[in-house]
């Protein structure tokens, strides 16, 4: 059995939640396992001079027209969600708390989140909101408020996004197939076809 | 007879290179003409708030990665320059000078310019430079120096550059097709398939 892929992204990313609609076939048609690994894009951002494209002169009205359009492409739903980009904090340390007692759940999680908040444009940014995608997998509201205020859970992200920094990511999605990467939605041909061919 | 595709680039962005191996042909599988456009991207940078790939934190490693890889992919000769980003001032005013008389003979400047640069990792930045490619074309040394210290030369080319930052564009390569931008390298699968369905 090959190392798993590492899928990096950022929940407030609209190229990550597309990403996510095709990382794990892609894979397991190579009978590979894929490592969901959110992470805070801003500090990456800031580790590498980037600032959000939402918010930037000219890529900015780029952005709202190549996500949309991306969108289309592939029949994926997408409704622009109120606030772009969303703080994804509180969806982010729910996800790596997920993540230490059972994958799949945290993934399950990971998945319907990004289809809350890029598939039906609803802002997932505050606790509450969290909340209504974290209920469904069982959680209750005490339950969480109390994972979101413990320090570990806190620092257990901070940690997954400095390693992922420290792996040379700077944006969403980022995959990282045996060492190589691979930057931008718009790469996961060359994913697929790196895992078919061993590389080039 | 469809109106014509602007392509946009900057001689000194190796995506933009690998671009024009690529853009003729497809346009011309749907009969379209195809306008080579280069700018000064620093001047679009300045304005969408971007810094070059090769100069940032993180960014730059993955570019120096991303870019022979994406060459390979495609068999195009690359070798990487001495200096990225070069300064393509005198490339570019030499170029928007031909066109105005020949449009032909400047995308064979062009052509010839990236070949040197990108397929053949040549400085392309002084005036001399330039002219072992223009001489080439039959313009001598004489007759470029005062071409280039023609103020309206360099007005042509700021000129181009402010009509492409207007028209929205911030990067290299960048294609618009009947008022359809796309920015990448990694957008013309998205450029033909426009200019095959007339959009999605």
């Amino acid at each position: 059995m090959k190392a798993p892929i590492d899928f990096f992204f950022e929940f407030a990313s609209p190229y990550g939640y597309l990403a996510s609609l095709r990382i794990d076939s892609i894979a397991a048609a190579y009978e590979r396992e894929v490592v969901w690994r959110p992470i805070m894009l801003g500090a990456a951002f800031k580790a590498s001079g980037s600032v959000p494209n939402a918010q930037a002169p000219l890529r900015g009205p780029y952005f709202f027209h190549d996500v949309p359009r991306s969108a289309r492409l592939m029949d994926a739903p997408l409704v622009m969600p109120p606030t772009v980009p969303m703080n994804s904090l509180a969806a982010s340390r729910t996800y790596w708390w997920l993540f230490d007692s059972d994958q799949d759940i945290a993934r399950g999680f990971a998945q319907a989140l990004f289809q809350a908040h890029w598939g039906e444009g609803r802002d997932m940014s505050t606790v509450d909101q969290v909340l209504e995608v974290a209920g469904t997998f069982g959680i209750s509201a005490d339950e969480l408020r109390a994972t979101l205020a413990d320090p570990g859970v806190k620092q257990r992200l901070k940690d997954e996004t400095d390693r992922a920094i420290g792996a040379g990511v700077f944006g969403s999605p980022f995959v990282i197939v045996d060492g190589e990467p691979f930057w931008g939605a718009d790469r996961l041909d060359q994913v697929e076809r790196w895992l078919a061919t061993g590389g080039w």
